[in-house]
């Protein structure tokens, strides 16, 4: 019998980009065996891509109800004991509802739900069911944020006086201009993509990790959203001031019309000590900036780094590990935490993070609609 | 009788770090002699400095009136031609506004006056003098930030639609956490330093910039100031959420207090084609971000570069050279202009970028004074 | 039946980094199955190992001729499709042989063999084999390594005039001036490591990479190795003069005394046309430099990207990828090639690389012993 | 009177890139008057420069003999206190040589002289004279060089173990492949250019730049020179094999066909506790490597800069400086020599770098000539 954890999937067949990291992910320390799943709604497709990936015959459902059904049947060390939900994102809610209402842990892609409600609701299904919630905000899981976040939390830089975080895409740009392509694309359309596009894309992720590195809350956002044109309805570039609730200001400023930049996702913590500064596109460097000190760059795999940092990396210094690392990297402290081993808080985003990303959404359009005013999040 | 431009310099003696600039500027491009000034306000000081830069004792002056008195006197063909306001900030106003009724040239040092109130008067001084006026917003001399300004005119990005700046120091975080010190701070003494700190003093570059590189106008503003402690009277940091008269949004960030940043102002700069981005502590690098393409990045001296920016470098591709000769390029159109040689609009900045830079530095305050609202900035 | 390649391992157990690095690339592109293999020596810790990553019993072996035994016994249909041999150094050479003279698909970690000796010997039992044999040089896998291959070949600068490679480390600083230490590491000990420690384990890397990105061949060699104290047997540095056989010239600069470096490898290839810079420690950046343009660089996933190149990455621009994702690139072409599918030439380094590394040891070694003289490599 | 020296300039005129540098740098620390000079050997060419810059028309000189000649009947208070020999190469031998003999202070262009044997009797000269003698190495007068240098000195990084410098240049490419043009290109004629070609012109600075920073002496070389093509007289590549007299290796790669290059000048310096590195086209950041902790960034103008350094920059930290302000530097050393001052012996290069850069260049082409064999070079 395996020792492996039994995952199952649902979604990411094909050549889904999002099915190959988690797959990947789940591979890269030797915890987990995928069992089984429904990897894409059409059945010929997704026998054929499950039968590719090994998965025995039996195990490769018809619908997610199916899959349900039939692991409740199998004996407990037999059936599934996680579920990652890598499906559009309107069935995120639905398929992690069902999968902890029956008991089963679920590690769901982001946005969470397609509304806060919806988020309130998961989050009371997950209280009542024991089970545990991860939501994969992937960038949380490189070695140098997980520093950043440990450095912050033991006083490096003194108490946090400045934040800004950018997350800056151009992928929208030739589609906005072009009223055809605008009206066709999933994601500015409210059906499919919920109630903002690029503040629910990734604005959320750069809340998320504000507060990841910071350990501070957003209490109010002030937000400027830009639709670009009349007939738009989704929001592809905005900027949001924020205030934290003991007071610290800052700045969230997201974009997908900011041609030529591909996933341009930079945070700089600064505090009354020292500053702190990241970029996704190149994860390996941490920047320490202090006052009267020469700049120091730190990289992963130096005994210099946090214990939870140093989990992070799989090679010694100066070979780079990427983003499959990092999300392998969450992946292994969800491993910890089903195996019931101690984990730290910080090795996996779990339900908070989805609900109080669902929110902060919500709270931003909100206050860019009444006008630009302050709006306050949730506690 | 010397070809070269008489120049003329109020203030910048003994250690003061512009003085060493403009002087050093002026000689950049063989066209300045000085030829006489007020170095400092306490004479011996005065005379030892001027004999020490070799200026005749009769054209050491004893205070700024008596330089306007005497240099009337003197005919036209050896009376100052332009003269350098390099004194506090609350002189520069008055100096320059009699310099203009005299009939001299003047190249004032920002920020210009001390309110928008004075700025106005000024304006009207100058239209009525005849002479000319330059103020110094010297990074706008870097040949990357002219290159800039005419790939944007020229339509190398398309339309802009994005519109991001950056300025931040950390110099104030060593003061404002301490009360003695950030009471006997000059910059945060409203009656020395005006309304405002970081937005007067880096603010206005950035605003200045944002209008130089793009050609267009910021229209109103939305800003956040931080003062950090309820006793310190001047903002050390604010975000300022712009939009153009043409319906451009973008955001100017600020701040004194991002510890352990030297000077690190940023541009970036999007449109409908193409991004441009830029960074003064880098300035020999100018990046080129279009959809599809590698990244280009365009460095001072290569034919592909505009006349404007290849008149803006001396040497080769390769030798780097820095902020001395971008204000030397400064001082090098405003002799053309003394010249009366034909000279680009964008070889210096003038009073309107004066009087706009004092109209936004008091917009900013009023938005953050009202609680965050839009407030017009004149046209 | 899975449809996945069997793939058993010898070594890589524990807490092995070069295992970790296989087992991650093996399941990269859901193309490979562990089946079996001996992982350690001590039998109790590969067994503990084999079960933690789900090795069924039955297929964990004693030892290396255990497992050709009895895997041998099986129906072809289930027999491991290829070997990957992560022993220590001295192994690679008789596992290597008797799994080729077996007909087993080899994959082996570099350094192929300890002498050009073996390294002829496994050429030619290969070649009676008819099996494959692909030697892992990690670093060809990267997605801008492929890319600088395929546009040299293209013509994209000409003809290559002008080659330089940099392998700098560190590592060997804080061991070489204890004598104690440089007498009891591995590496710098004859009997474990081969005749050469810095040229041997790095300096390979760099030769290959020439040979790969230019597909030139190196003609002859001429150095100066390092060993820094008398009693050090093995250089932990070195200047390498390369001739190529159409009389390119060109330096390879290898330490492992470059204080401070962690793995700071660098290949500049330079045509008539244009040059190409590429460092492993940013991978995901290809610098294009041509005569009065813009540098331009060149970033994984675009659509400018080759075939080859664009098969290497898995995600969208902008989201990194790392030494395990070149890796897995690495056994993607080699399963291709074990299903019988075409593939490109460059997707893996094969037998021609492993034995050409070996002769460059020695010839290198030669060279400076010799006293600096230029030393030919065979063609 | 004035109290600035008396600088006399030969050469330079109309638009010559070295005028400028040498005028600047001459200005930037108010310690130089331009009171006279040859800027021209054409009359009329010349007269209209000097008149241009301010030259009164009694100094300008119809050529160089009639200056020293004229400038001999001066008194001691109003002649030249030193002058700049910034004429084509052939000229400076003479040039320096005559002005030396008739007690002129000197600051010479390097290459100093066209031989080795040139420079011992200039050396000698000079010993005669009592006057003072500079040849301008810009790059040594950059801040972060001199903290290189101070660093090394003071054991920051150790005893040094390992030397690296590259200089490569692309310029030439677009010439050496078109038999016509570098028939006639001056640098490419041995009757202009001296033997050497690029280790004349670049290599000499790698060669200078070690020795000043590491403050060790080169003992012997062995070099790998590239002609290209047959008909071709100079070297425009090389790579020169390099020990010190205290038996450290090291290597200096020079180039002018690494295409696309421009000036790309770098200097690794490795010891037993550290290694820095320094990059002359981003020259205000000096990269301190210390084995497991963070990589170090130093700039300019901070504290923590040693006194020489800080000496370099004039604006403070985050206001980029470049290659006027370092050649400046130089002439503020040369300024306090003149003067009497006290200074570093850091501050400019003298007659002991001219001519050890002369032996160096012809010490290379020799091993090469030779087959690539070492050969000594003087103490």
């Amino acid at each position: 019998m395996s020792s492996k954890i039994r995952l199952g999937i649902l979604g990411g067949g094909g050549d889904s980009l999002i099915g190959v990291l988690h797959r990947v992910a789940s591979a890269m320390y030797d915890q987990y065996q995928i069992v089984g799943g429904v990897f894409n709604p059409v059945w010929e497709e997704n026998i054929d891509f499950a039968k590719q990936i090994d998965i025995p015959t039996n195990r490769i459902y018809i619908d997610f109800d199916a899959l349900i059904e039939e692991e409740l049947k199998l004996p407990e060390d037999e059936r599934m004991q996680v579920v990652s939900v890598l499906t559009p994102n309107f069935l995120h809610f639905p398929m992690a509802k069902k999968l902890l209402e029956n008991g089963f842990n679920v590690i769901c892609e982001k946005p969470m739900t397609m509304s806060y409600k919806e988020a309130k609701i998961l989050e009371s299904t997950l209280q009542k069911s024991g089970a545990l919630f991860a939501i994969t905000y992937t960038y949380t899981g490189y070695p140098m944020i997980r520093q950043m976040r440990e450095m912050i939390a033991d006083g490096a830089i003194g108490k946090v006086q400045k934040i800004d975080a950018q997350y800056y895409q151009g992928w929208i740009n030739p589609i906005i201009h072009d009223a055809e392509k605008r009206a066709n694309t999933w994601r500015l359309n409210p059906e499919k993509g919920g109630i903002s596009c690029c503040i629910g894309d990734i604005g959320t992720h750069a809340f998320d990790m504000i507060e990841y590195v910071t350990q501070l809350k957003v209490g109010k956002v002030l937000a400027d959203l830009n639709y670009v044109y009349e007939d738009n309805q989704m929001d592809v570039d905005g900027t949001v001031l924020i205030r934290c609730t003991n007071g610290v200001k800052g700045v969230i400023r997201t974009s997908q019309i900011a041609t030529g930049e591909e996933n341009n996702f930079t945070v700089q913590i600064y505090g009354e000590k020292a500053g702190l500064k990241w970029e996704q596109e190149n994860p390996n460097y941490l920047y320490l900036l202090e006052d009267g000190q020469p700049l120091r760059v730190l990289k992963p795999g130096h005994d210099y780094n946090s214990k939870l940092s140093l989990e992070g990396s799989k090679m010694p210094p100066g070979h780079p590990e990427g983003i499959f690392d990092s999300m392998g990297n969450i992946y292994k402290g969800i491993a910890k935490a089903i195996k019931g081993e101690s984990y730290n808080y910080g090795e996996f985003p779990t339900m908070i993070d989805g609900v109080r990303g669902m929110n902060f959404i919500e709270r931003v359009v909100e206050s860019h609609k009444k006008g630009n005013v302050w709006v306050n999040i949730d506690e």
